[in-house]
């Protein structure tokens, strides 16, 4: 495109917040490459802005922006559908996509890459995965020369939030929430954050890219962080660990066709670099046979972030083509493996009584489970009283079990806390 | 090149550590786009290896490299002559040219990119900075969208070392620099990472990458980390700061003509992404006017973390095609600021005696420069007697000529360490 210097031609499909961002640097000079041409969205009237130039096209139809000549399409509506629908059939008319639909990526991305390719198109979703962090072209341009075996990353701002307030000052759950909540951080219906299925199709795209393998993004499994306690940092601390949102995909030798995955509160040595990730940002981890461990940390959401990485992603069109060589990277299916190895945290909360210890230690001890280290800090309830066992390395199969059986002991006034403790280069 | 399958044969001219980390790479499996053609280097045969295919050429003649069908050569030699010259002539003889070799191109650089567009042929320089940190491509096509104001990074693995030993176990400098040399880690003589031309060259070409400026790289500002006691980390501790070497450019809209640049010992808040990046790690922070701060880190140097940099700009050719579009990439000259405003750090060793903070005081305050605190630990001997001084946020050319007149008091045992106090987003 850059070489007849005539522009790309670009639709702006659903104007919301990222939406006007994109306009707004398509719109400041910086990308003579590229040439805002039409606005598509519902009741468009009513989001009409003076700032674009006057010839951009201004619609509600999303038939005429596939009838017209534009080259590439910008998928920004959110959803599943009509989404899915749109971008493929953008691609069928002969147009170069871009998105930052992660759900839409997570559940359709194999079938919809299928059709970039049969119809030689590019489609881009740099900011379907961690907003601003360039995590895609860090992986799959800068990272091309290594074979990674392992993706690691907190990809829910609002999880750090709360995760990183209750560290910082000991607040609840409930209060932490509800200060993202009046922050805007959170939605007034938490689930798709604190349960883990927003990192739950993030982490599926990172598999996909980085370890070329594609997964049943329904099926990685996840653990809510709303079981997190206030007490729980403090024993984490005691560990010298601190406690994230960690999602993982990691490439198993045993298992070719398989791969381990998870999104789950997780206990992190404080000098990894998933835990030096504070607030609302992002981070990356990546482990490469050849290159070691390369981290890609920066903002994970809003309107500018996101829309660097859709310019990005458009830019790329411009150098390449709307032909150019990235739809081409198909990745291969790959089952979910859930069982993995590695020191265990297990957090009870009990109704005192003599023995307890002695009946938990019993239970491990018969699953062949070493016991590492038990904790119980002075001054709680003995109505309510926490500690915590920690497990040397073992099957997490093998924890389920046991845990199972501890569970059933009276004493318990709620189900124990169980988190992997992550093994990092400096701890293994 | 990928499209009709036949891959780009490449030729390996200079058979180091990371010459053979790049081979065996190439060998490896993974990389069906790309096959090992030639080895050059001086001596081969003492260099011939058992693993590469046996229709592998090995010369000791860059002349038979060059007038070979070999798609790509790269160059590891090192040094800048030879170097410069062949990859010229590479690129004259319609090659692709993927260097490692910082000096070549942060003194050549825009010369040989010159040559690479007149030629239609790409250049690649990911291993030239950070080793391997996806930095290069990160910024170019990650952060395409973006428009960045500022690079700052941790460049030099063996400062880092001494800086991060410093400061956890309070050694020396000279202890630190010892046990640095003793790992491996530095050279016999350390000039070029302590006094800071190993950073200056890759912060040179960071400018031009990511700020899209050429600079003189021999101007770009130096001071030495040799001079930093184990005292100064007790007192930036005090300012809940750490040290380190930091290599920052930033683009200054009142003079578009031109950037700031420097590489210099720098007080670094702890919350900082600089402050944690540890032991031989490298990190690059760059602020974009959309998308905020974006991190880049891992390992700096190390024959493998090179290797996975230059394969990956060998995929990005294979990708792209030799006359690919990242060569057309032009920076445009600039010159060199050297002042900045910020607060600033002044530490003293003196021979004890009353009036001296007076004397000081009278001085910065003929200056206009307002003192923020003033530092003095317990227990020092009274002959050579630390204290620091900290200075509200002033031009640094004021400190200068400040500190020109505090230097001339007898009193001073050596002359003083001036650092600057470095600002975050959290801290400005």
């Amino acid at each position: 495109m850059l070489k007849n210097n005539t522009p790309l031609t670009v639709a702006i499909v659903g104007f919301g917040t990222v939406g006007r961002s994109v306009a707004r640097i398509l719109c400041d000079g910086g990308h003579p490459a590229l040439k805002l041409s039409h606005v598509c969205n519902r009741r468009v009237a009513q989001k009409q802005v003076d700032w674009v130039p006057s010839d951009v096209v201004w619609t509600d139809d999303f038939e005429r922006v596939l009838s017209s000549d534009v080259d590439v399409v910008v998928e920004l509506i959110g959803g599943v559908d009509p989404a899915t629908d749109w971008i493929r059939r953008a691609l069928q008319a002969g147009k170069a996509v871009v998105t930052a639909n992660k759900q839409v990526i997570a559940h359709h991305g194999a079938d919809l890459l299928a059709v970039a390719v049969s119809h030689d198109r590019q489609l881009g979703f740099e900011g379907a995965v961690a907003g601003g962090v360039p995590v895609i072209h860090g992986v799959r341009e800068g990272l091309a020369g290594d074979s990674l075996v392992r993706v690691m990353g907190i990809l829910n701002g609002t999880c750090n939030y709360i995760l990183t307030r209750m560290e910082s000052d000991g607040v609840s759950f409930d209060s932490a929430l509800q200060e993202a909540q009046e922050l805007g951080f959170a939605e007034a219906d938490p689930t798709a954050d604190v349960d883990g299925f927003d990192a739950q199709a993030k982490l599926a795209i990172l598999s996909a890219v980085g370890l070329n393998r594609h997964i049943n993004t329904s099926d990685i499994p996840l653990r809510t962080i709303t079981t997190v306690e206030a007490i729980d940092f403090a024993y984490a601390g005691k560990l010298d660990c601190t406690i994230r949102q960690v999602s993982r995909a990691e490439v198993d030798p045993a298992h070719p066709d398989a791969i381990f995955a998870s999104v789950q509160p997780t206990l992190v040595p404080r000098s990894s670099s998933l835990a030096r990730v504070e607030g609302s940002r992002n981070v990356v981890v990546v482990d490469g046979r050849f290159g070691g461990e390369t981290a890609f940390s920066g903002f994970g959401a809003g309107g500018d972030p996101t829309g660097v990485a859709v310019v990005s992603d458009l830019e790329a069109i411009a150098r390449a083509g709307l032909a150019g060589p990235t739809a081409a990277r198909a990745s291969e299916p790959a089952e979910i493996l859930t069982a993995f190895v590695g020191p265990h945290y297990i957090r009870f909360v009990v109704a005192d009584r003599p023995g307890i210890i002695a009946s938990l230690a019993d239970v491990f001890s018969r699953h062949g489970v070493n016991i590492d280290s038990v904790f119980q800090e002075p001054g709680w309830s003995k109505d309510e009283l926490p500690f915590v066992v920690t497990l040397e390395s073992c099957e997490s199969t093998v924890v389920e079990r046991a845990l199972e059986e501890s569970a059933a002991f009276d004493f318990n006034v709620r189900p124990p806390l169980w988190m992997p403790v992550l093994q990092t280069e400096d701890t293994r």
